[in-house]
């Protein structure tokens, strides 16, 4: 089993990625003689549930399983949440377990950080979205008709416990969705780790368990780093939205009902990457290569052709790196190396944005 | 002017109490070329918006006016909130401003804590409560049917801007009720204060306004201290809740719809005056004492009559000092000395809430 650090002095906590996680010792000393209440939804409680409550043993547990989607990651199922927590007389030693993907763990850590100002929580992160990216650094929230993850909180979890065999059962395109953020760590800050991905993306798409758990290795360690050096996304956390921006703008113009996150992301980041060569950054067959990667990983490199590109202009004004009205985009210098960016031509987005 | 500091590192902040509070330069060097979103209820506005937006100046600022009242401190009306900045392309660089008491305070904190996972807030109290409790320490929450402020958030403020002015057109009702976290202060840390408490409780009464300055003064001081010992109340900071728990129980009883939470904390810590004495710490002089300062101060010392004994009993363990399944309860070692307590037979706890 491997085992990362996250360190954020007082806050810091363990990831573990392996076959052992859910049964390592640190689940039962973080629950021993606590309430917990793992929250799930209906696809993936009936596959993990009992083997997570099982792990824990003897601890006072108690499941909450709800919808599945991101169309319910919203107040009105967070209201749920607390109800259930109220209800069921959860105090503030008690522990909420996100047991899923990153719907469940957003949802239920901004549970977790709310409920009686701030429990604990653990992330069990069952897609691997979930595993290489949101189960990690605190980012919690739920959306907003008119914008993702508008409200939200940081709320660090104390574990994050990742057993990659639950991507045996995880549907291709959610697969696809989350090599989406795999292939994001190679391009922000790592030029070796996007041409590893390029040489290995076969054995990735088959799932290769020993090039899975690499994958997620050196993603959550890129993300940990990251997060160590900047908790509340001052600065360079905010490297880890590339293509996040553009992504969020298509997915609020599908009301989340169309493409997932991964795939909104990917068509993004093959966005940040066109503008950036239009910016003289990137040259035509990097741009290429980024297209063939995310490609070759199934995932979209344009936007919805049924999307106006005005509206798709709008909703991005709504982006939380918007700030004083001005939005900030995360573009490439080069492979290996993103730059925060708002010093842009207007033209030169609209253009992009009209690409695709 | 009074100026205090509350120390807490990088979110230390100031407090600043008199007449000159609002115009002090800190608010422009807070909110200039930022949007501003001054949250007040449809009492408070009238009397005091106009005079806050001018202090305001240049600074680019919207109002938001809520109904008044502690049954409105609600996740609906939080969502207001939400749709308010949104739909007004509020961003992470926008500031939030409370005006008014504590429920105000609490939301609009509330608000500004989960925003796009938090943004700036300043409080601006203008009830005797918020003066000298709520807007100091960085408590946030909404209430939940099932009990109160379980729901909510740590997220300090940038300033506390205290003008005693605005005590002049409080209700004595409310007036009263501020009292009893003043009265507070000395009851839990300050036998001195206890007993200047004692000899100017005429004065106060009357609103002298030297004497309302000071008494802001010591209870912000006392506050201050406290919290910076314990931000997220793990320990000491738990003192302050003398009488709250008693008093949140007769509250939810009433739905928040009768007694004013101050006055609910006034019968809650003449209870918990009289459980001390079934103890053995105080004498039944001092418990005397205590129901004399209370009185003189138009509180009442006993839960309301129709509210059942095993009403309240069970509103209690919904509590957040609940821990463990354990009820902790702060009691008073003697005038001027409170700890927290839960090593106690339950009829003990019992008698004294049959007592009223």
């Amino acid at each position: 089993m491997k085992k990362l650090q996250l360190e954020l002095a007082e806050r810091s906590y363990p990831i573990l990625i392996g076959d052992q996680s859910w049964s390592d010792p640190i689940l039962h000393s973080l629950t021993r003689n606590k309430k917990v209440l793992v929250i799930s939804n209906q696809t993936l409680a009936p596959l993990y549930m009992e083997t997570l409550l099982q792990s824990l043993g003897d601890a006072d547990a108690e499941q909450l399983i709800l919808e599945d989607g991101e169309r319910f990651k919203t107040l009105d199922t967070l209201e749920k949440i607390y109800d259930r927590l109220l209800t069921g007389q959860f105090d503030r030693s008690s522990v909420v377990i996100a047991l899923g993907g990153g719907v469940i763990g957003d949802m239920a850590g901004f549970a977790a950080a709310t409920y009686q100002r701030g429990i604990d929580f653990i992330q069990v992160p069952t897609t691997l979205l979930a595993q290489v990216d949101s189960s990690v650094g605190g980012k919690t929230a739920v959306n907003h008709p008119l914008g993702k993850n508008m409200i939200g909180a940081f709320h660090q979890p104390k574990a994050v416990l990742i057993d990659p065999r639950t991507l045996d059962t995880l549907p291709d395109r959610e697969f696809s969705a989350g090599m989406a953020e795999v292939i994001k760590y190679g391009l922000i800050r790592d030029r070796d780790f996007f041409d590893w991905l390029e040489s290995n993306i076969d054995r990735l798409m088959a799932r290769d368990s020993e090039a899975m758990v690499e994958a997620i290795l050196i993603s959550c360690k890129t993300k940990a780093e990251i997060v160590a050096a900047d908790e509340t996304e001052q600065g360079q956390r905010a490297l880890l939205n590339l293509g996040h921006t553009f992504g969020h703008a298509i997915e609020s113009a599908q009301n989340y009902r169309d493409w997932l996150h991964g795939e909104a992301v990917g068509a993004g980041m093959a966005m940040a990457a066109r503008m950036s060569e239009s910016l003289g950054w990137l040259d035509s067959a990097e741009v290429e290569q980024i297209e063939n990667l995310l490609q070759a990983a199934n995932l979209p490199i344009k936007a919805p052709d049924d999307i106006e590109p005005s509206k798709l202009r709008d909703l991005m004004s709504h982006d939380k790196k918007v700030q004083l009205g001005q939005l900030r985009l995360i573009l490439l210098k080069q492979i290996g190396h993103a730059e925060i960016f708002s010093d842009f031509e207007e033209s030169l987005l609209i253009k992009t944005i009209e690409q695709g």
